[in-house]
């Protein structure tokens, strides 16, 4: 029974046009092909695991993704109160099956359903076309290859967490050393080639930096000197100390800041994930550290012209980041990101945000997806 | 003015029997048998005292419990907004009476009708049938006489707060060596000692052991040698440091965990309880600290047979808290604990919790309660 | 839609008369005179500014009120969202204006209604009458003249923020000592001038005291002795450390308490402002410091006698202070303050506060306003 207000609401809203701002789509396969691999989505495995599937064994890669699911038919009703499962739901009924619950007997009929649609023809510009969806963000790695990426559809953003994150591991220079056709000897090289590849992304038409950050990451300025001393250590193979780390991450952070000033780039900040949690399975979950928005405050402050757009991983830090948002004119407030992804959780933000903030502040809204399905 | 829906929804429940897993009833006396005793309850003392009453006088325990009721009558109309009171009407009007104020005029009716009420033969199954309670859980110190306990009615947990956070007390040890008839002299002949109280509740068909820890309490693993000589220092009356004793304390909690790993015990964990903070009057209060939930992210790892079932007091790791209860198999979310126990709050934490984790894992509510009424 | 529940609460509200404790009216010019002056009023100043406009050039003080406004009109529409918008908008049809929307085809109208109404004779007195309110409180600092003030209108409320904040800065004393006329020595002769102005204060029938604190701010009893060194390396012109301001600073709020308790005062305490943290604009936010409520625990249980009113500037903290409010005879929670002031926050802040707390313990509401409008 909805009032005459949100029909109203509703019909207007489903007359905008959609971009999405924060995806994982593959450019190159961006659809799920079969059933199974969008209900082996790592929301619902861990769901599955949590009342007590071996998701480990039953749904191991080595698995067709239809019969993954089949494994798990007997779970599925454990785990049908949660949004989750109704958003595995209106996928399906999206994909063309009718029935409200899936069990042995219809399971093939899905399987079949799903398969026929999801690789017919120009399906992932129809099912993006059905939502509305005009354009969606990729994340793309440094190194990722775009051609032949359709351009209509999507935009590519930088994703840049092993450049801060990652900066004590060889890995990460040796990458940059082979895509930058470089020598990096220093930090003043390091930084250079990673304006090589921002100026490239930048060419391709790349709409954004994006890098997600773990609650307790502290941003504050570190000098030059500093982080050149401590780059030399990195270089001949010496362990930073917890400090030491934390300041080389932060001029990282900060170059990476530098750039996305120099090239007007918007920054797609992402706050507040706990990686690897579940030691067995890995998997990922959050926490809180009461710092984590206002630790930008000089960065904002200091570059007016970097549009910070943040999402955040807790509900507790929304109104702090609402007021955030509504006193600095480069900071953005996007979307509800994984873990807040919830409808009560949803609506409690949305009412904080609208109506504290002005709206051409708010990014309504991003899908994280995998799939287009 | 009820939609369907909700018509529904509290018919299902209605029609559910209900298991109440943390109780303080007394199993020898599980009804307050005077209306005073229940309206002595320190939820309303504490209203009391709040809006000016003096309670240490007018309530005092050496007055008989419907004359301490009596005392109050001037000041209800200002504490009549609050749940607790609701509550407490809802009490009354289960023991038939009608009115819906309580006043001079009809106080002493009251009394009567809830006296004779209380005090009649098979009360108390019938007060627990009425709300469809079918088994409460006892809070049991390790000490106590459970001979004669109605089985049928009650279960006996093992409450272990005193090993944990008073292992420094000698009143602890000498209890536990009096309890197991051993002689206590290194941690080892301590942990022997408790693993034999616990076989004892097992033996007696104990359903879990529980404890309730403050917010800033640590959990972590903590080497055997390393606790053997804290608890040396201990048995020679020497204080320990306060980061001495928080490595003691939770090397004892991690001893716990091990005793429900063998015994196949869950652990009832109610986390946040500030002791104590109004000084003269002793009452109990809550806050937050930010790790208090992933602080267990070691042993939720560590011990994946334990089912940890957790309470917490604040309201803001709800969210933290629901993820947690989804992202490891191991984790229970249960109930609404005391300053928790409001409306708005349960609404709330109730839509958080069900959107977000499957409902095996989610322990709808316990009453807390100290009498049946 | 609304209920009729809602109806008959609505209606009941609405007759009631109403004590405003917490505003910055200036006695002698409570009205704005000029529609452009409430317009450029900090929170639609900020809002402007986060969606693009030059405030500090097109809303300038050397501009008059009305054209500052008449600058903003393009940037009206995307601010038209927000929860400052809607009552600018309730504040002009107070005033007469019959339009949904402000432009330039109506602004000119809008000026001369606003100006009519707000500089005919009689009007502040009618606008407070027109919302209910019977009295406001005002804001004065130490030094303010107080002589001629409407005394039916409004209280007085002495600011202490200075006494506390900036006890080491020269000035604090110096002022201290004109407005006494006595020279300051040491600690002892500052209590006795700060004394001898809260003795005035009462004299003229203040109300309370008020301060603002910062989260991280921490109060814990300081002895004299050590105050007594702390102040003289301030009259030395020394530099404290950051710990010895912190124990100077504590020591003089419980210097407050002592006054306060002497004199049958309230203490107004505003918790969580975090002051110009947009550096160019010096805009105010708030973040949250868990032991911000917390620490009072001390002085609630050290001073019975004062009444200790407490406003909070994040909505995380709002259960632990309702409860603290519940568990403390001398312990009020007042009104929604500034970036709580939203319905959405509202909404939840009253709902918690109700449930839980008896009503003679709760501040409804205060205005925080700078003009009667
Ligand atoms: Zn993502
Ligand atoms: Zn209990
Ligand atoms: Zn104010």
């Amino acid at each position: 029974m909805q009032s005459e207000l949100s029909k109203r609401i509703a019909l207007e809203i489903s007359g905008m046009p959609v971009i999405d701002p924060h995806t994982h789509l593959q450019h190159k396969t961006p659809s799920a092909q079969f059933i199974g691999n969008i209900f082996s989505y790592h929301y619902i495995r861990m769901e599955l695991s949590t009342i007590g599937m071996d998701v480990e064994n039953l749904m191991s890669e080595n698995i067709h993704p239809d019969i993954r699911m089949k494994n798990a038919l007997p779970y599925i009703p454990k785990i049908s109160n949660t949004t989750t499962w109704w958003g595995f739901m209106t996928i399906c009924k999206a994909l063309g099956f009718e029935d409200d619950m899936i069990h042995d007997g219809n399971f093939q009929d899905l399987c079949d359903i799903a398969k026929e649609t999801m690789q017919s023809e120009g399906w992932y510009k129809k099912a993006l076309h059905n939502v509305n969806i005009k354009r969606s963000f990729l994340t793309n790695l440094p190194d990722e290859d775009l051609s032949g990426c359709d351009r209509e559809s999507f935009v590519p953003s930088l994703r840049t967490d092993e450049w801060v994150l990652d900066i004590q591991e060889k890995a990460t220079r040796e990458k940059l050393e082979l895509l930058t056709n470089s020598s990096i000897t220093n930090i003043f090289d390091l930084k250079c080639a990673i304006r090589k590849v921002a100026d490239r992304f930048v060419s391709i038409k790349s709409a954004s930096m994006a890098i997600s950050l773990p609650p307790n990451f502290l941003v504050f300025p570190v000098a030059d000197g500093d982080a050149d001393i401590l780059y030399s250590k990195v270089l001949i193979g010496k362990r930073l100390t917890d400090d030491e780390l934390a300041r080389l991450q932060s001029y990282m952070i900060y170059s990476l800041f530098e750039i996305c000033n120099d090239l007007n780039l918007p920054f797609q900040i992402m706050l507040g994930v706990d990686r690897k949690i579940h030691r067995r399975l890995e998997w990922d979950g959050f926490s809180t550290d009461l710092n984590m928005v206002k630790t930008f405050r000089d960065a904002l402050n200091r570059f007016p012209k970097v549009k910070f757009v943040f999402s955040i991983l807790n509900s507790i830090l929304n109104h702090e980041l609402a007021i955030y948002s509504k006193t600095f004119a480069n900071c953005y407030f996007a979307g509800h990101w994984w873990y807040t992804f919830y409808p009560a959780l949803i609506k409690t933000a949305i009412l904080e945000r609208l109506q504290a903030v002005p709206y051409p502040k708010l990014v309504g809204w991003y899908s994280d997806s995998y799939y287009v399905e």
